[in-house]
């Protein structure tokens, strides 16, 4: 009871500043996002040290993501996805060679430091964390532009992909080898589960849906819809994959035509009320004291260039074809890694492949290209529209896009 | 991670065994809350073992119980419970005093106990958790009747009330005597927070209510309300009382006008999706050994025939005008002892004033009351609202009240 207390009034706290915070920060044009995780940065242990991340904020914070990201799944159309498919193979592809060859070229040729420890640092630069890019393409409409899709399908693959990094750097860093067998294991495990979800629960659910009754179908549905994003989530994380995509395609293979719009009017509430305490979570988490570390610092923005300019290489080169603006705009959808790098460099930390000095240099690049995405991403979509709006009326109207309200 | 993994696959399994045997529970006409308790039983420790209470789930299951009150607060005008207030504060006082001179006469006269154990066994019988009667009444759309305003505002009293005696108690108890400054500094808090809830919350939230733009309004103020929520339940909860019933009063307090119906349609599918949570941990945590203890078997129908007969009579005794029917509603609305009873108990179990034997007699008493009301609450309320319709229609229509479908 105790607990409940304290926790209570940490998620209140956490919640009032969050959207103080995020509503200030879209008064300053930028993604309510910023606002939200600078209010966890504010109240957390590095600043006022008011909330103290929890057991039970963490698994609510996870929770929240993965509403998040089942409303975009159910806001973007399967079709859709599989139209830019092979762009995101291409982008995933080349968004995860290149990091992972700038992490483990820095470390084995500028720090002359051994094989596990530059295979750890290009693991940990490979992670895509989508939850930030997507709240911002949400909140600015922004959802159905193909390199919206592009960006989640990207993420998708690169969580495979990254997967599949990380199975073959531990096998080497802990057994001196990669375990064929445990990476055999990972891929058959991840192309069942895309199977099922494609092949077993798509056609379900169509049937399913073909016979609701039209009157009682909202509460059905959502009931429905929630089960398979609980159920896809439950199932990623156990075989390894983050549990936001399972809710990603749980989202994708709901499908109810004209009674869609009803059943996003019941997920949005319910993001709108959980999602705050994912990004304030994610702010709580950073620690000031990574960035100004005298001896690391010179590290820190090397690891940080490298970081950035890989993804949005990652974009130019595989995406050039749709123009500058819109291929940067997915090199710069993909560079937030969020929670993903740091839980690769704790693992490496917990082998004791890297040390802490390495460890705080990945959580501080992993927490920038967080921050830093959110606001080119707003400036470059401001772009597109103009431009759009431009070539469609013949004038050059200044069309800004505004967040939607309280998102 | 790993612990989010296992949480969401409990999670999953219990909002899916809930909402499946709330479902088959309506089928069979009762009320679909016994269907959720009892797919707790089933998939908790007591029957198959699937899932397992934890620390997250339950704090996730005060969160929902919280939503719940919300939603209920939001649907009950604060006026409309005024006018019952005095059949309320009489319903709740009959109802605190019975069943605690019934538990401490039976412990201190039939057990021949000490007056210690006897004062915690009338402290245990006197809660009221009101989450299991509001949902029943909530679902069969009668939470506007004046029974239920009733029962409502006795559940709050009774809290109040059941906080200060366990004061009372656990001063007798530990100290030997009345700690008179923490009970005056129990009812000064108390009353500072009903005060400021009423004096201050409600004129500045009406003020703020008003000065909303109609098109932007519905975001900030499910905001606000949400802010509301969090912020009373804390505050209720650090001052000893249920934070429950600071979730109660932030929904009363929260009037919208014509915009109420666009807020709770926006609370609602928050608590469709949180509150089969509690449900299902209330089930959870029942353990079947506790009523077929032979040793104990006696006593615990006992000490169930007074907890619930006392509460019935205090009902029928205070609002015997409104009829023979209705006063049994009350009764019945008062007498779930939820999780109140048990943690009474647990409180006396680890002061070592009552042993183990005694401390599940409370348990299975606190899970029966919880188990037994809502078919009861249901069968007669079908009745009343039949010979309702029977009166204005001067018929003996079959009007037969159906749950609110995916509730």
């Amino acid at each position: 009871m105790q607990e409940a207390t304290q926790v209570l009034a940490a998620l209140c706290l956490m919640f009032v500043a969050a959207k103080v915070l995020g509503y200030l920060s879209e008064r300053l044009n930028q993604p309510s996002v910023v606002g939200e995780i600078l209010a966890g940065v504010l109240i957390g242990p590095s600043v006022l040290g008011w909330v103290q991340p929890t057991g039970f904020i963490d698994i609510l914070a996870e929770l929240a993501v993965i509403v998040l990201l089942f409303r975009v799944g159910l806001e973007v159309n399967l079709r859709d996805m599989m139209e830019v498919g092979l762009l995101a193979l291409g982008v995933a592809v080349v968004g995860v060679v290149l990091p992972f060859l700038a992490g483990a070229g820095l470390v084995a040729y500028g720090l002359q430091g051994e094989l596990p420890v530059a295979l750890f640092m290009g693991a940990a630069m490979v992670a895509t964390s989508v939850g930030i890019t997507a709240r911002v393409l949400s909140d600015l409409g922004q959802l159905q532009r193909r390199e919206s899709r592009t960006i989640l399908g990207a993420a998708v693959i690169d969580d495979v992909l990254g997967l599949l990094v990380l199975a073959m750097v531990a096998g080497i860093a802990t057994a001196g080898a990669v375990s064929w067998g445990d990476l055999a294991g990972t891929i058959g495990a991840t192309v069942a589960f895309v199977a099922g979800v494609l092949v077993v629960a798509r056609p379900l659910f169509a049937r399913f849906s073909r016979r609701l009754p039209d009157p009682g179908a909202t509460p059905t549905a959502f009931f429905v819809a929630v089960a398979l994003m609980l159920g896809l989530s439950a199932l990623a994380a156990q075989i390894g994959l983050a549990a936001i995509v399972g809710a990603f395609f749980a989202g994708l293979i709901v499908e109810l035509g004209d009674r869609q719009p009803a059943l996003e009017q019941q997920v949005g509430p319910v993001a709108e009320f959980l999602v705050p305490f994912f990004f304030a979570s994610v702010g709580m988490k950073v620690e000031l004291g990574a960035f100004v570390n005298p001896e690391t610092l010179g590290l820190t923005a090397a690891v940080l260039g490298l970081a950035i300019i890989t993804k949005v290489a990652a974009g130019w080169l595989v995406a050039s074809r749709s123009g500058w603006l819109s291929s940067t705009l997915i090199g710069v959808g993909m560079m937030p890694r969020g929670e993903v790098g740091i839980i690769v460099a704790l693992m490496g930390l917990s082998l004791g492949v890297i040390d802490e000095s390495l460890y705080s240099v990945v959580v501080a690049m992993s927490i920038a290209t967080t921050i830093v995405a959110p606001p080119i991403l707003k400036a470059i979509l401001n772009r597109l529209v103009r431009q759009e709006a431009g070539s469609y009326a013949g004038e050059s109207s200044r069309t800004v896009l505004e967040g939607q309200g309280g998102h």
